[in-house]
Protein backbone atom coordinates (compact mmCIF):
# COMPACT_ATOMS: atom_id res chain seq x y z
CA UNK A 1 0.00 0.00 0.00
CA UNK A 2 0.82 3.46 -0.54
CA UNK A 3 2.83 4.87 2.13
CA UNK A 4 0.63 8.04 2.15
CA UNK A 5 -2.25 6.15 2.03
CA UNK A 6 -1.19 3.93 4.93
CA UNK A 7 -0.76 6.99 7.08
CA UNK A 8 -3.58 9.01 6.29
CA UNK A 9 -5.61 5.94 7.47
CA UNK A 10 -3.92 6.18 10.90
CA UNK A 11 -5.01 10.17 11.22
CA UNK A 12 -8.72 9.05 9.54
CA UNK A 13 -8.53 6.64 12.87
CA UNK A 14 -7.50 9.60 15.15
CA UNK A 15 -10.58 11.54 13.61
CA UNK A 16 -13.15 8.74 14.11
CA UNK A 17 -11.68 8.90 18.02
CA UNK A 18 -12.78 12.72 17.72
CA UNK A 19 -15.94 11.70 16.59
CA UNK A 20 -17.00 9.17 19.17
CA UNK A 21 -16.58 12.07 21.72
CA UNK A 22 -18.64 15.03 19.47
CA UNK A 23 -15.96 16.81 18.01
CA UNK A 24 -16.08 17.61 14.71
CA UNK A 25 -13.38 14.63 13.31
CA UNK A 26 -9.92 15.83 12.46
CA UNK A 27 -7.14 13.89 13.06
CA UNK A 28 -3.25 14.21 12.91
CA UNK A 29 -0.38 11.65 12.36
CA UNK A 30 3.49 12.88 12.78
CA UNK A 31 5.62 10.37 10.88
CA UNK A 32 9.39 9.99 11.12
CA UNK A 33 11.69 6.75 10.17
CA UNK A 34 8.77 5.19 8.64
CA UNK A 35 6.87 5.04 12.36
CA UNK A 36 4.08 7.15 13.49
CA UNK A 37 5.48 8.72 16.71
CA UNK A 38 2.88 11.27 17.74
CA UNK A 39 -0.76 11.83 16.94
CA UNK A 40 -3.78 13.86 18.14
CA UNK A 41 -7.22 14.75 17.15
CA UNK A 42 -9.60 17.92 17.43
CA UNK A 43 -10.88 18.41 20.93
CA UNK A 44 -11.77 21.89 20.75
CA UNK A 45 -15.94 21.12 22.35
CA UNK A 46 -14.63 19.40 25.15
CA UNK A 47 -11.36 21.27 25.81
CA UNK A 48 -12.78 25.11 24.67
CA UNK A 49 -9.29 25.82 23.97
CA UNK A 50 -8.90 27.76 20.73
CA UNK A 51 -5.75 25.83 20.27
CA UNK A 52 -6.87 22.62 20.64
CA UNK A 53 -6.33 21.14 16.99
CA UNK A 54 -5.32 17.76 16.11
CA UNK A 55 -1.99 18.79 14.62
CA UNK A 56 -1.26 20.90 17.74
CA UNK A 57 -1.53 17.88 19.43
CA UNK A 58 0.89 15.90 17.46
CA UNK A 59 3.17 18.59 16.76
CA UNK A 60 3.16 18.75 20.86
CA UNK A 61 3.61 14.87 21.72
CA UNK A 62 6.35 14.67 18.48
CA UNK A 63 8.50 17.76 20.41
CA UNK A 64 8.25 16.04 23.39
CA UNK A 65 9.09 12.49 22.15
CA UNK A 66 11.96 13.76 20.71
CA UNK A 67 12.99 15.89 23.00
CA UNK A 68 13.61 18.61 20.45
CA UNK A 69 11.35 21.87 18.84
CA UNK A 70 13.12 20.45 15.69
CA UNK A 71 10.88 18.06 14.27
CA UNK A 72 13.19 18.28 11.22
CA UNK A 73 12.86 14.88 9.50
CA UNK A 74 9.19 14.51 10.25
CA UNK A 75 5.99 14.20 8.13
CA UNK A 76 2.81 15.21 9.32
CA UNK A 77 -0.46 13.82 8.02
CA UNK A 78 -3.51 15.56 8.85
CA UNK A 79 -7.52 14.85 7.44
CA UNK A 80 -8.09 18.08 6.61
CA UNK A 81 -6.78 21.07 5.26
CA UNK A 82 -4.69 22.96 7.99
CA UNK A 83 -5.56 26.52 9.52
CA UNK A 84 -2.85 29.26 9.60
CA UNK A 85 -1.90 28.46 12.98
CA UNK A 86 -1.43 24.76 12.59
CA UNK A 87 0.86 25.80 9.04
CA UNK A 88 2.68 28.07 11.19
CA UNK A 89 3.43 25.43 14.04
CA UNK A 90 4.62 23.39 11.30
CA UNK A 91 6.84 25.74 10.29
CA UNK A 92 8.15 26.45 13.41
CA UNK A 93 8.43 22.93 14.16
CA UNK A 94 10.16 22.43 10.90
CA UNK A 95 8.30 19.84 9.66
CA UNK A 96 9.63 18.56 6.03
CA UNK A 97 6.04 17.53 4.53
CA UNK A 98 2.64 17.44 5.14
CA UNK A 99 -0.05 15.38 3.75
CA UNK A 100 -3.68 16.51 3.82
CA UNK A 101 -6.82 14.80 3.15
CA UNK A 102 -10.16 17.30 2.04
CA UNK A 103 -9.92 20.62 0.94
CA UNK A 104 -11.03 23.53 3.30
CA UNK A 105 -13.50 25.76 1.92
CA UNK A 106 -11.80 28.63 -0.46
CA UNK A 107 -11.03 31.54 1.66
CA UNK A 108 -10.37 29.47 5.32
CA UNK A 109 -6.71 28.57 4.67
CA UNK A 110 -3.26 30.58 3.10
CA UNK A 111 -1.73 26.66 2.87
CA UNK A 112 -0.10 28.05 0.17
CA UNK A 113 1.18 30.84 0.87
CA UNK A 114 2.43 30.00 4.11
CA UNK A 115 4.42 26.70 2.64
CA UNK A 116 6.18 29.01 0.51
CA UNK A 117 6.65 31.74 2.50
CA UNK A 118 10.08 30.75 3.56
CA UNK A 119 9.49 32.64 6.61
CA UNK A 120 12.04 30.98 9.52
CA UNK A 121 13.96 30.23 6.19
CA UNK A 122 12.08 27.34 6.10
CA UNK A 123 9.66 25.76 3.01
CA UNK A 124 7.21 22.97 3.87
CA UNK A 125 6.10 20.70 1.31
CA UNK A 126 2.52 20.06 1.14
CA UNK A 127 0.17 18.04 -0.91
CA UNK A 128 -3.61 17.55 -0.30
CA UNK A 129 -6.46 15.28 -1.67
CA UNK A 130 -4.72 12.00 0.39
CA UNK A 131 -8.00 9.98 0.81
CA UNK A 132 -10.03 12.76 0.12
CA UNK A 133 -13.31 10.97 -0.43
CA UNK A 134 -12.84 9.31 3.33
CA UNK A 135 -11.84 12.68 5.01
CA UNK A 136 -14.35 14.49 3.37
CA UNK A 137 -16.98 12.39 3.93
CA UNK A 138 -16.11 11.64 7.72
CA UNK A 139 -16.14 15.94 8.31
CA UNK A 140 -19.58 16.13 6.21
CA UNK A 141 -21.39 13.02 7.91
CA UNK A 142 -20.87 14.81 11.06
CA UNK A 143 -22.31 18.47 10.18
CA UNK A 144 -25.26 16.80 8.38
CA UNK A 145 -25.81 14.97 11.76
CA UNK A 146 -25.48 17.85 13.80
CA UNK A 147 -28.05 20.40 11.12
CA UNK A 148 -30.46 17.30 11.60
CA UNK A 149 -29.97 17.36 15.59
CA UNK A 150 -30.62 21.23 15.88
CA UNK A 151 -33.57 21.22 13.59
CA UNK A 152 -35.11 18.23 15.78
CA UNK A 153 -34.48 20.57 19.18
CA UNK B 1 -0.96 57.07 31.16
CA UNK B 2 -2.44 55.23 28.57
CA UNK B 3 -4.03 52.06 28.57
CA UNK B 4 -1.52 50.46 25.65
CA UNK B 5 1.53 51.71 27.38
CA UNK B 6 0.45 50.18 30.48
CA UNK B 7 -0.79 46.76 29.32
CA UNK B 8 2.52 46.67 27.13
CA UNK B 9 4.60 47.42 30.55
CA UNK B 10 3.05 44.16 31.97
CA UNK B 11 4.00 42.12 28.32
CA UNK B 12 7.05 43.48 29.05
CA UNK B 13 7.34 42.42 33.10
CA UNK B 14 6.78 38.73 31.16
CA UNK B 15 9.64 39.39 28.64
CA UNK B 16 12.03 40.14 31.63
CA UNK B 17 10.57 36.66 33.38
CA UNK B 18 11.68 34.81 30.38
CA UNK B 19 14.83 36.65 30.01
CA UNK B 20 15.84 35.81 33.36
CA UNK B 21 15.37 31.94 32.94
CA UNK B 22 17.60 32.12 29.28
CA UNK B 23 14.34 32.78 27.13
CA UNK B 24 14.41 34.61 24.30
CA UNK B 25 12.58 37.77 25.96
CA UNK B 26 9.33 37.57 24.56
CA UNK B 27 6.09 38.30 26.50
CA UNK B 28 2.34 38.54 26.53
CA UNK B 29 -0.95 39.62 28.41
CA UNK B 30 -4.48 39.15 27.51
CA UNK B 31 -7.02 41.86 28.41
CA UNK B 32 -10.59 42.06 29.38
CA UNK B 33 -13.03 44.54 30.63
CA UNK B 34 -9.88 46.39 31.82
CA UNK B 35 -8.09 43.73 33.31
CA UNK B 36 -5.06 41.50 32.54
CA UNK B 37 -6.78 38.08 32.69
CA UNK B 38 -3.91 35.67 31.23
CA UNK B 39 -0.14 36.41 30.55
CA UNK B 40 2.70 33.99 29.07
CA UNK B 41 6.11 34.29 27.88
CA UNK B 42 8.54 32.80 25.48
CA UNK B 43 9.61 28.65 26.74
CA UNK B 44 11.20 27.68 24.18
CA UNK B 45 14.68 26.25 25.41
CA UNK B 46 13.33 25.41 28.49
CA UNK B 47 10.44 23.14 27.35
CA UNK B 48 12.05 22.16 23.56
CA UNK B 49 8.36 22.64 22.34
CA UNK B 50 7.99 24.63 19.39
CA UNK B 51 4.89 25.53 20.11
CA UNK B 52 6.00 27.36 23.84
CA UNK B 53 5.37 30.77 22.25
CA UNK B 54 3.89 33.93 24.82
CA UNK B 55 0.91 34.45 23.10
CA UNK B 56 0.44 30.51 22.96
CA UNK B 57 0.22 30.73 26.91
CA UNK B 58 -1.73 33.48 27.08
CA UNK B 59 -4.78 32.54 24.85
CA UNK B 60 -4.37 28.87 26.75
CA UNK B 61 -4.84 30.38 29.81
CA UNK B 62 -7.07 33.43 28.59
CA UNK B 63 -9.88 30.30 27.34
CA UNK B 64 -9.46 28.29 30.49
CA UNK B 65 -10.03 31.51 32.95
CA UNK B 66 -12.92 32.44 30.44
CA UNK B 67 -14.42 28.95 30.11
CA UNK B 68 -14.37 29.81 26.50
CA UNK B 69 -12.52 29.03 22.89
CA UNK B 70 -14.25 32.63 22.25
CA UNK B 71 -12.06 35.07 23.37
CA UNK B 72 -14.19 37.54 21.18
CA UNK B 73 -14.02 41.17 23.62
CA UNK B 74 -10.08 40.58 24.41
CA UNK B 75 -7.18 42.11 23.58
CA UNK B 76 -3.61 40.59 23.07
CA UNK B 77 -0.47 42.38 23.99
CA UNK B 78 3.11 41.19 23.03
CA UNK B 79 6.18 42.41 22.98
CA UNK B 80 6.94 41.59 19.70
CA UNK B 81 5.29 41.10 16.39
CA UNK B 82 3.54 37.58 16.42
CA UNK B 83 4.46 34.46 14.04
CA UNK B 84 1.47 33.02 11.78
CA UNK B 85 1.20 30.05 14.91
CA UNK B 86 0.65 32.87 16.88
CA UNK B 87 -1.67 35.46 14.30
CA UNK B 88 -3.48 32.07 13.52
CA UNK B 89 -4.07 31.33 16.78
CA UNK B 90 -5.72 34.93 17.42
CA UNK B 91 -7.87 34.41 14.76
CA UNK B 92 -9.26 31.22 15.80
CA UNK B 93 -9.52 32.92 19.40
CA UNK B 94 -11.48 35.45 17.42
CA UNK B 95 -8.85 37.79 19.18
CA UNK B 96 -10.50 41.50 19.03
CA UNK B 97 -7.53 43.56 18.84
CA UNK B 98 -3.73 42.89 18.65
CA UNK B 99 -1.00 45.66 20.35
CA UNK B 100 2.65 44.79 19.47
CA UNK B 101 5.85 46.25 20.46
CA UNK B 102 8.81 45.06 18.41
CA UNK B 103 8.72 44.72 14.61
CA UNK B 104 10.08 41.71 13.10
CA UNK B 105 12.59 41.41 10.66
CA UNK B 106 11.06 41.85 7.22
CA UNK B 107 9.91 38.24 6.01
CA UNK B 108 9.19 36.48 9.28
CA UNK B 109 6.02 37.59 9.94
CA UNK B 110 2.64 37.80 7.99
CA UNK B 111 0.88 40.09 10.48
CA UNK B 112 -0.89 42.16 7.93
CA UNK B 113 -2.12 39.03 5.35
CA UNK B 114 -3.35 37.25 8.34
CA UNK B 115 -5.07 39.86 10.36
CA UNK B 116 -7.22 41.06 6.86
CA UNK B 117 -7.52 37.71 5.47
CA UNK B 118 -10.91 37.70 6.87
CA UNK B 119 -10.38 33.81 7.57
CA UNK B 120 -13.48 32.32 9.77
CA UNK B 121 -15.07 35.65 9.17
CA UNK B 122 -12.98 37.56 11.32
CA UNK B 123 -10.85 40.36 11.19
CA UNK B 124 -8.45 41.43 13.58
CA UNK B 125 -7.39 44.89 14.57
CA UNK B 126 -3.28 45.07 14.81
CA UNK B 127 -1.29 47.96 15.67
CA UNK B 128 2.41 48.11 16.00
CA UNK B 129 4.82 49.93 17.72
CA UNK B 130 3.69 50.26 21.10
CA UNK B 131 6.35 51.00 23.45
CA UNK B 132 8.60 50.04 20.64
CA UNK B 133 12.02 51.06 22.08
CA UNK B 134 12.21 49.32 25.08
CA UNK B 135 11.00 45.25 23.73
CA UNK B 136 13.31 45.92 20.98
CA UNK B 137 16.43 46.79 23.30
CA UNK B 138 15.36 43.94 25.69
CA UNK B 139 15.90 41.38 22.56
CA UNK B 140 18.56 42.75 21.10
CA UNK B 141 20.38 42.79 24.48
CA UNK B 142 19.69 39.35 25.10
CA UNK B 143 21.44 38.56 21.53
CA UNK B 144 24.18 40.58 22.19
CA UNK B 145 25.16 38.35 25.17
CA UNK B 146 24.23 35.03 23.57
CA UNK B 147 27.27 36.05 20.33
CA UNK B 148 29.64 37.31 23.24
CA UNK B 149 29.04 34.09 25.11
CA UNK B 150 29.43 32.07 22.25
CA UNK B 151 32.65 33.85 20.86
CA UNK B 152 34.41 32.95 24.43
CA UNK B 153 33.76 29.49 24.11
Amino acid sequence: MDEKIKFMREALKRAKKGLSQGEVPVGAVIVYEGKVIASGYNRRTKTQMATSHAEMYAIDRACRKLKSWRLCDCDLYVTLEPCPMCMGAMLNARIRNLYFGAYEQKGRSMTAELAASNLLNHTLEAEGGILEEECSAILSGFFKTMRSASKEK
